[in-house]
This record gives structure tokens, C-alpha cells and sequence, in this order.
């Protein structure tokens, strides 16, 4: 990982649009995910869990993708060849999103970058920021499929700095409603209406 | 639980319409998922462990939804009063619906039910069946939250049979993913394009 803000990552950035989606919106899909206070101390004890880790995590996962062609469509070329510095380049933000979930506060500003990931998904942004020619957008029926796996292959990682079981399930479960609650976020731009 | 199949459970109708989904797409979907024959020989275990708990099952989610205002207004009528033979039909479909997800076999006739139920979350055929004057649609984010309430609530009524821990969580997990893949099936209607 880098130290310094990949390319493409404007957590920060001064200039960020607000997200379409109100902090009461917010409220409602946490309380439908069952997301409270404690899950978000569970994720700040999960960042720590993580944060010497994460390569490790991005490996298990660019793994899982690049053993399924389907997925890896969506960084591929017009020709089907994966375009190596588009995957290098949402690894470095891949990296950071994981901390970002279980670091920063669900607030406007945190709206307002799952907003432009949301974009950055859809053809409204995608392949945009790293200037690549792939696919115009990650289908929904994927992005939803993920959160089985990016839930599931976490657990090992969270359970390897000698925590009790309980609090190894307890960032676990925090980490499996954050990860619902933002690809519920991610939908919007795929819904016509009815999101 | 009715013994006779209950009012709009049309999953055996020979009129069902066949789903716009491919085999082949389901295939890939389930690869997504990391869904295995392993997983269906699971959920046959969870089948026969829930079959005589499905009413405490769906208590434990109609208090779920009970609970929350902006979840009872997709059961409401235009005065926001909830409807109650509505609430009942669904309740008894969704009986159903648990046990086909245990028990069915994942094919062209699934899909095609998965395509129905798909349809009733939206404007396309939501109320239809009932024959109720409520919302037009279930809106998309709340269908993705639920992915984790409906994963996580279900695992006690697993434990509950006396099987070991390894197959408790062989369920769950299976669970879980035939969860994840029908809400992304159920998410097709929503999107205009890019599902």
C-alpha cells in the first residue's frame, strides 16, 4: 500500500459533490441493517485487526476475481485483456475503503464518497478516473452477489490477532452490515426509480 | 402454516411465465456466491430443521419490520394504516419461500418463480396479487438490507435441532448465499439497465 492518497481516492477532496442520499436516509438503511454504536466500535477494533493485513485481504479477493472470467470482464480491455494498471490502480483504493468502513465516521462526508463509488460503478463514472477503455459498468446482480464473498473471506483475517471468539463475531457482524448498508448505497445509480 | 399451497403461491403453475435469467447466468451468479452442491446439501439439512419452526421464523421478521415505520408503509394502505390480509398473504408465502429455498432445486422453474417474486416487489405486479391499494414498490435498498437481518436472524432456529457446530455453520453459510443470489436475481426489475 501507499502512503500518500492513491490516484483516484477524493475521500478529501474539498470538491466532493454531497450525496443525493440525506443523513436520514442513512439512519433508516443502519436501522435496517441492524447497524447501532456497537458495531461501529467493533469496526474501529476491526481497522486495527486489519490495517497491517490488507494486501493479504486484497489478495484473497483480486484471487477470487481473477479465477472467474465473468468478473474480470469489468477490468478487462475491449480485446478481454485485464488492464493491469486499472486493477493496480482500485487495489490501492480497494485498500483503503477497508479502512475507510471501519475507520471513518458514517457522516455527510462518508455519503458523499459512497456516493461517487457508487458512480464509479455505473457509466456515469466508471473507467473515468483511471482513464481506461473496459466495460461500462459492473452489473448490479454482481455487486449485490459480493457481499457474500467479501463478508465470508474476512472472518480469517479478523480472528488473527488473538482476539476472543466473541469479539472476532462481533467485527465480524459489524463488518457484514457495513458491507450490506454500502452496496445498498452503491445500487442508486443502477435503479431507474424505486431505489 | 396452510397445508393447501396459499392464495398467489404460484410456483407450480404451469402458466408461470419462463424467467428472462439463463441457466447459465444463474451459473455464473452462483460461482459469485461461491455456491456449491455442498451448499444445496445444506440447505436440505436447514429444511428439515426449520420445516416445524417456519412460524417463529417469520415472527421473528414480521417484528423485525413491526418495528420500523418506514418498513410497515410497503404493507400499508394510503392513509399508512397497515393491511392486515395483506400482511397475512405474504406472511403465508413467505413460509413457502423458506422452504423453497431449503428444498427446490435451483432450475429454469426456480428461476422462473425467483422472476415472479422479482415482479411483486415492484410496480409491475406489487398489490396485484393481493389485490391492495399499498406502495407501488419495495425500494431497492431496503430489499439489499435485508440481506443481513434475514442471514442473521436465522441462525438460532439452525441451532436449535441439536446438530454439531461445523453443521450449523455449514447451513448458515448456505444460507446465506441463496439469500445474497436471490436479492440480486430480485434486483433485476429495478435496474433500467446494467443489472
Amino acid at each position: 500500500m501507499t502512503t500518500t492518497a492513491p490516484s483516484g481516492y477524493t475521500y478529501d477532496d474539498p470538491a466532493l459533490p454531497p450525496s443525493p442520499v440525506s443523513v436520514e436516509d442513512l439512519e433508516r438503511l443502519k436501522a435496517s441493517v441492524l447497524f447501532t454504536d456497537d458495531d461501529a466500535a467493533a469496526l474501529a477494533m476491526a481497522g486495527d485487526v486489519l490495517a497491517d493485513q490488507i494486501t493479504d485481504v486484497l489478495d484473497t479477493w483480486y484471487g477470487f476475481v481473477g479465477a472467474h472470467p465473468h468478473l474480470v470482464a469489468y477490468f478487462a480491455d475491449p480485446d478481454g485483456e485485464p488492464i493491469k494498471a486499472y486493477l493496480d490502480a482500485v487495489y490501492q483504493r480497494f485498500g483503503l475503503w477497508i479502512l475507510d468502513t471501519c475507520r471513518r465516521p458514517y457522516d455527510e462526508r462518508w455519503l458523499a464518497y459512497q456516493h461517487e463509488i457508487a458512480q464509479r460503478h455505473t457509466p456515469d463514472k466508471k473507467n473515468r478516473t483511471d482513464r481506461v477503455d473496459s466495460a461500462p459498468a459492473v452489473s448490479l446482480r454482481y455487486l449485490i452477489a459480493f457481499v457474500y464473498p467479501i463478508t465470508a473471506t474476512m472472518r480469517p483475517f479478523l480472528a488473527r490477532k488473538g482476539h476472543s471468539e466473541a469479539d472476532v463475531e462481533r467485527m465480524h457482524q459489524a463488518w457484514f452490515k457495513a458491507v450490506t448498508l454500502q452496496v445498498a448505497l452503491w445500487a442508486r445509480p443502477y435503479a431507474a426509480r424505486d431505489w
